[in-house]
């Protein structure tokens, strides 16, 4: 089977840095077939680049490479990495980006990426080691390389970033908006397992932004047009949004916004009701 | 010969959403070659999705799959749809996306997609059914599937939108702005056939956002630097432009004005001249 | 092997012009492989098409074949081209694109496309001979057919658009801003040769926009967190750049402002430490 490798990064999509990374890529291994995650990570933004990559790795079949390349301390001391983990592959810098694909566990296999001749043959640059080390190790890993052959096994951890957990008790979750899509949907670090085994049935009230929302809908289209609505998206996560409408602009809640959950009491749903 | 999966959405280029599909899709038919058509359609412009659609099926190979999903009714009784038109074939929601690709004749093969077998294997969501729906449906057929299999044929009809129609008399056009390009070229809704038909090799003027032009020029070269001009475009719509510059900024020209032409006879060709 | 095709244009990610190129591509040729370089060049801009293209030819391997659609001249009488040079092969409209991978050399082919029957069948537009003419030959040149079968040679040399030198003596050198990418990081047009065969191992004080910096650094990190810096970059050139931030944006660098090196002699150097 062809091998798939997956490319993230905050390339942006003017300047020729990715395209210099694929070229890298098919001059080792010709037959790879490359698909493009995102190259519109915010500059450096390692925590957007984790929370991308966990939207699109459970839909990767098993084998594939995800190359990821968000490196704000290229030519410092953190480690170039390759890491094995559900069967699936991650290559790049050990920054945290992949602290949400991991979530708590450990990888199955771990390299730090040590063997020059995986590299690209010229020195590599102090400024782009996507193009130097990162392409052409997932090109060999992709061309059938193992992990113990592009890199040296470790048992130093990999880097984690905690995205913070939400808080919450009796009454309510306290989360924030991660994530602000490209429709204004403001999706939140509130998991909906999280969400369902706190509240217990009962009615809620969310509060964010600008507004109050009672309940929580399974589609957009279960409220009016322009109406804002909860609901559990795609990804699992508590969103808000508007049925064909902007939540982030028409509600002002940006990146970072706190996002409440209060749990109604009986008489309080009376009252709401 | 390799299948062809093209996707065309209103997901932008930030989000995991296009490559969830595109992983989802290489877990069924790995071997698909998948080109991306543009995922900058504006947020659920139904006619803008229609209108790009439009202007690149006829470059694609007998046996294509267009994916196309713009679905601000995602979750709602909307159907989920595949249809054969023209040795291609169309996959997305019917809300109006094929109007324009369909014009006003029928598709060939129409079906509804109901086969849960030919979805994501999880429970669809109620708001991602390009990733859940959709993209797998595509996925079948670019691997072989009828679409007899994949849906149950059915009389109703696809939803039409019609893009209405420019006006015109003995004396001119009346038609508007459908589609303003990268490079500020305003696209009218006004066809060759129409203007031709209508024209009658006479000369005439175009009264279009701050300007009056005269004639028809066959590129932009015909005119000076800097220039406005009104040409038949690469898709045989009467376009207004400006010759290395933005047609749309400099003549205050948006998607939606409106765009007169003017027939002169005789007289008042010379008075212009 | 199979073939590979870049493509380079203005066309942005928006309109239907880059997949209707791709279509007509897949159509002649179903097995090439496509790899976009940037369709983001600011309209109409050859020099940036020609400085793109720079950073990514050596990336490819021999045999590649770029695809280059900057053609602000379409439909006059600037020459439709393919040249081979260095193993590769270059197909586009001849207004100069092609200045910065040639330097001062000459192809080691060179071809004007003046053979209808590797073009789209149709007539071709007066307005987009990316797709009815470029993308058919480097389709025809992918699937095996060679440069004297789409064209005919031409002794007349190629556009050549200088990218002005850096001017240079004893004291110092002046160059200037060509490209600010993504990140803010701002590339001269100095080379790392020109630099080092001038320098002569002496210090360096760099002024560009609001800002003197000292000294050359070898990557990001070897300056603090938000500290500005002079670099030599991954493609070989001089650049401004700030750790962790946007030096156009800090240091109110534009693409086009001057960047002045000055060479300390050795009691310079002792009033600057």
């Amino acid at each position: 089977m062809t091998s798939i490798v997956t490319l993230t990064t905050d390339f942006g999509s003017r300047d020729p840095y990715v395209a210099a990374m694929k070229g890298t890529i098919l001059g080792i291994h010709p037959e790879v077939r490359m698909v493009d995650v995102s190259h519109e990570i915010a500059s450096q933004d390692i925590m957007e680049a984790a929370f991308v990559l966990k939207g699109v790795v459970p839909f990767f079949p098993p084998g594939t490479i995800h190359l990821v390349v968000v490196d704000p301390g290229v030519g410092t001391v953190r480690r170039p990495v390759a890491a094995r983990f559900q069967e699936q592959v991650f290559v790049g810098p050990d920054n945290g980006i992949f602290s949400l694909i991991l979530d708590e566990k450990l990888p199955d296999e771990l390299v730090v990426l040590d063997r020059r001749k995986y590299w690209r043959s010229e020195a590599p640059s102090n400024t782009f080691h996507g193009r130097d080390i990162f392409a052409p190790v997932a090109a060999h890993l992709a061309a059938g390389r193992s992990l113990e052959e592009v890199g040296t096994a470790t048992e130093t951890p990999l880097v984690r970033l905690r995205w913070a957990l939400p808080i919450s008790d009796e009454q309510g979750i306290r989360g924030w908006v991660v994530h602000v899509d490209r429709f204004g949907n403001c999706i939140t670090n509130i998991t909906e397992e999280q969400f369902e085994s706190q509240r217990l049935g009962r009615d809620i009230k969310t509060y964010a932004g600008t507004s109050i929302l009672k309940g929580v809908q399974s589609t957009y289209g279960d409220v009016a047009q322009g109406e804002p609505l909860v609901l559990i998206g795609s990804r699992g996560f508590l969103e808000i949004a508007v049925n064909g409408g902007n939540a982030s602009e028409l509600l002002s809640i940006r990146k970072g916004a706190p996002v409440n959950i209060v749990f109604a009491d009986k008489k309080q749903n009376e009252q709401i009701i």
